[in-house]
């Protein structure tokens, strides 16, 4: 007998398909999609994303959610069926205040906006852009006015599609908290010197693809339920648990580049991967919170990637696909280079200690050009001069500065700040595995990353979306999401790469 | 002002958009998808066909129609407005008949048959394939049976989605005269001998691959717009005019499949992108005859790509990256090696006299097998026996005999006569084409393919699904689809080749 439960759960997978859908067209156009294809692709993702909107603001899904309601009565709160008829309803409140045209015309500028982004980034000329940027805005500022003010400041109602239930004042006081702590220590090490030219050599891509190989494979990467394939700006995609597909990007000058986009992206993927197969074509079956996402991402690439343990692993594997570009290298001084802490343009290619006010920095400028404060025409100037202030650094060209980034072209606004909010996540749960497993570094060092991994599946990645990042946290480390434990090891770790005591 | 006819488009463009991501998503399962990845796309290509199938058959549908076609009173009826609207018509009276589940199962027995039909054929057991088998013949039953008994025949159910408007006894006669026709030609070539040693050298891959590249590149492939891919089974897709989707097959040990199977599937790519892009997101704008889409197909297989004039420009480009090992084959020896008529088991493989025959059987055994008059069970036995019967060969292996071909395991009931009856509309075209450009056999010969595309586009390809075959083929060669003109075009070339003179 079908209950309302049962219906709702049938209707919301629809919901879920037609969303999954959307991403392999988008994972499509980023990768392999021939140029000329973009127009139809964006009215294709468009329909996707109208009729998605259409169920699931419908009069149906109303009834529906009130006759699964009144079903749960008794049920916990917090249990996989209750929640996952709070996630409908909140999911279902959120959309319903926004028309479907709006929603369409938001999908399309991004498809457009990405198009566009490409053509100015590789021109190197701001102004190409621009146009979609503005674009972009308006509808941002549209969207939020369809929540009617109700917020506490305009910037919620964005921060909540990537960080839920995150305020502009909560985000603002922890990504203040971490500047305060980042910029002294910063400047601490100014002047310090560490060796990179071992980044810098001349590694022959097909030896990058194969160290990327080997170290996704120690990470869990299967062929027979992952892909990895290349693209301008990588980015992770899950079409289902055992569909996971990672892109990456690689220069030849910099093998950095590849090796810790991988990581990062292999992160995300093993996020998605670990979701409790029974969720899927559930609303808790994708992850709403892309700071929990990033905290998953930035473990698998900083705390680990970047460890003293895992580089005697990591460096051999190096040296070896190298072509003798990397004869000689030793773990410790692959481990210093890919810690030293020094101001550039580049938020991708930024070290962990100064990377969060690249991300301050665009926390503001997004603040601005929503308030109307900022215009488009002057971003790349502000930008410029912003850079110079927090971070010492100047930028040579827009498509090394503003126009460096995929994500405002796509109209995402709001995320940025849950990279940083991802970092402070990765430092609480890198104290709380450390202390279930007390042989983590030994295992690190041998490039056993199974135990890191299924700890991370079974109190992270299983639950889906099952629990806010807070609720989560509060499971784990036994507190919410808090600056210090980042801090700390952040210095742990840069006491041990400078021969200081950071205190 | 929305008129009901601006209001039909609108409405109408969302299902295409489906149609194309539902055809995106297939591409990609059939060409990089991780296995593991199957269980989930056929939810997310279920979902999409379900929610095609319930737009197409809703009642607005109906109300749209009714409004547009009271709009279009005094319109030409074969003008453009008049035959969207008709062709729309024709979709909704169709589709409304097979209700959405049989629709969904449909689509995902499809997917599920497709990932049985890879196991089996790579484990060359057909056991292994036989219930999907069964599966789809049993919901191609329920499916006509939705028809309840409109139809001369019951196959012509079939028949109609994929040669529109063609009735079994058609198709037949067709058929028959065609088999009468090439069985007595079989006949008097069987025992003479032509020379295929150059088409079984050890032929480098990535040569191959060279080759390919430059013939689809005289055809009119352009990396802005076109992609081509590995498969294990080759098709062509196109998710708008600008975004073709070409794959192919490579075997080291025998270059024609990859060769002649790109030019193929190339064919079917110049049709698509040749639609006229007025037409884009219409019911006209996707291409609804198989016999016509394949008609383009072998045409530039067969009819160019084996044709003496193309050979002296194929030749040199062939012996040229063969690293080798087709040193001194001469063009002479390569047109004859690429006609010779010899009876073998795979379709794909088999020469353009002998191809005809494999399409009858087909076209026997699935009209046994809907009848119920053959088992599932016994179909490897029966298919083993006709084939000794009507072309001598003996089947090794179920891989190389029932389980050769793709269309089966995704319950395409009725497709493979269009191949046949597409080889006799490349027949009527060529002649028609010769008439019309005198030199064209020089520009073939000099690799200049423009003049023939141009000549397709305009008299075939921009005209999308306005018309019918009989309509289309009365307007370019001014008959409808007949035997002959094939017939007399095959023992032209064939006595060309044997040095005889077959009348």
């Amino acid at each position: 007998m079908a209950t309302g439960m049962t219906e709702l759960a049938a209707w919301v997978a629809s919901i879920e398909d037609l969303q999954r859908a959307g991403a392999v067209l988008q994972w499509d156009q980023s990768t392999l999609m021939p140029p000329l294809g973009a127009a139809q692709r964006a009215e294709q993702l468009a329909t996707l994303e109208q009729i998605a909107h259409e169920r699931l603001t419908s009069a149906r899904t109303g009834e529906l959610l009130e006759a699964a309601e009144s079903e749960l009565d008794g049920t916990a709160p917090d249990s996989i069926a209750a929640r996952k008829v709070a996630k409908t309803r909140r999911n279902y409140e959120k959309r319903r205040r926004v028309p479907a045209e709006l929603a369409v015309a938001r999908a399309k500028a991004a498809s457009q906006g990405y198009e566009a982004w490409v053509a100015a980034r590789a021109a190197d000329d701001f102004s190409m852009f621009a146009p979609a940027l503005e674009r972009n805005y308006a509808l941002t500022r549209e969207y939020i006015a369809c929540f009617d003010g109700h917020y506490d400041d305009p910037y919620d109602v964005v921060l909540d599609d990537f960080a839920p239930s995150m305020k502009t004042a909560d985000a603002a006081r922890l990504l203040t908290e971490m500047r305060d702590q980042l910029v002294p220590l910063i400047s601490e090490l100014r002047g310090r010197e560490v060796d990179v030219a071992p980044l810098h050599v001349d590694y022959p891509v097909p030896g990058q693809r194969r160290v990327v190989a080997e170290v996704l494979r120690w990470m869990g990467f299967d062929e027979r339920s992952w892909r990895l394939d290349d693209t301008i700006h990588p980015f992770e995609a899950s079409f289902s648990v055992t569909d996971v597909r990672l892109t990456t990007r690689f220069a030849q000058e910099y093998f950095p580049m590849a090796l810790y986009g991988s990581m990062h992206e292999c992160g995300h993927g093993l996020y998605e991967s670990g979701i409790a197969p029974e969720l899927e074509r559930t609303p808790l079956g994708s992850i709403d919170s892309s700071a929990m996402h990033e905290s998953q991402s930035r473990l698998w690439e900083n705390l680990v990637g970047r460890s003293r343990a895992f580089s005697h692993v990591l460096t051999p594997l190096l040296v070896n696909h190298s072509g003798g570009a990397l004869d000689g290298l030793t773990s410790e001084a692959q481990f210093r280079a890919v810690n030293r802490v020094q101001p550039s343009p580049i938020r991708v290619e930024a070290d962990e200690t100064t990377y969060g006010l690249h991300i301050v920095l665009r926390f503001e400028l997004e603040q601005a050009l929503l308030a109307g404060e900022l215009d488009v025409a002057d971003l790349p100037g502000v930008w410029n001069e912003r850079m110079r202030s927090y971070l010492g650094v100047e930028v040579a060209a827009d498509s090394e500065g503003v126009l460096q980034d995929v994500h405002w072209s796509e109209g995402l606004v709001g995320y940025f700040p849950t990279y940083a909010i991802g970092n402070l996540i990765a430092g609480q749960l890198w104290g709380a595995v450390h202390a279930d497993i007390l042989d983590l570094d030994d295992q690190l060092a041998a490039g056993e990353l199974a135990g890191l991994r299924e700890w991370l599946r079974e109190k992270v990645h299983r639950h889906g979306s099952r629990y806010s990042d807070n609720e989560l946290l509060e499971q784990v480390v036994g507190a919410p999401i808090e600056v210090a434990p980042f801090i700390s090891y952040l210095k742990a770790k840069l006491s041990d790469v400078y021969g200081l005591e950071l205190a």
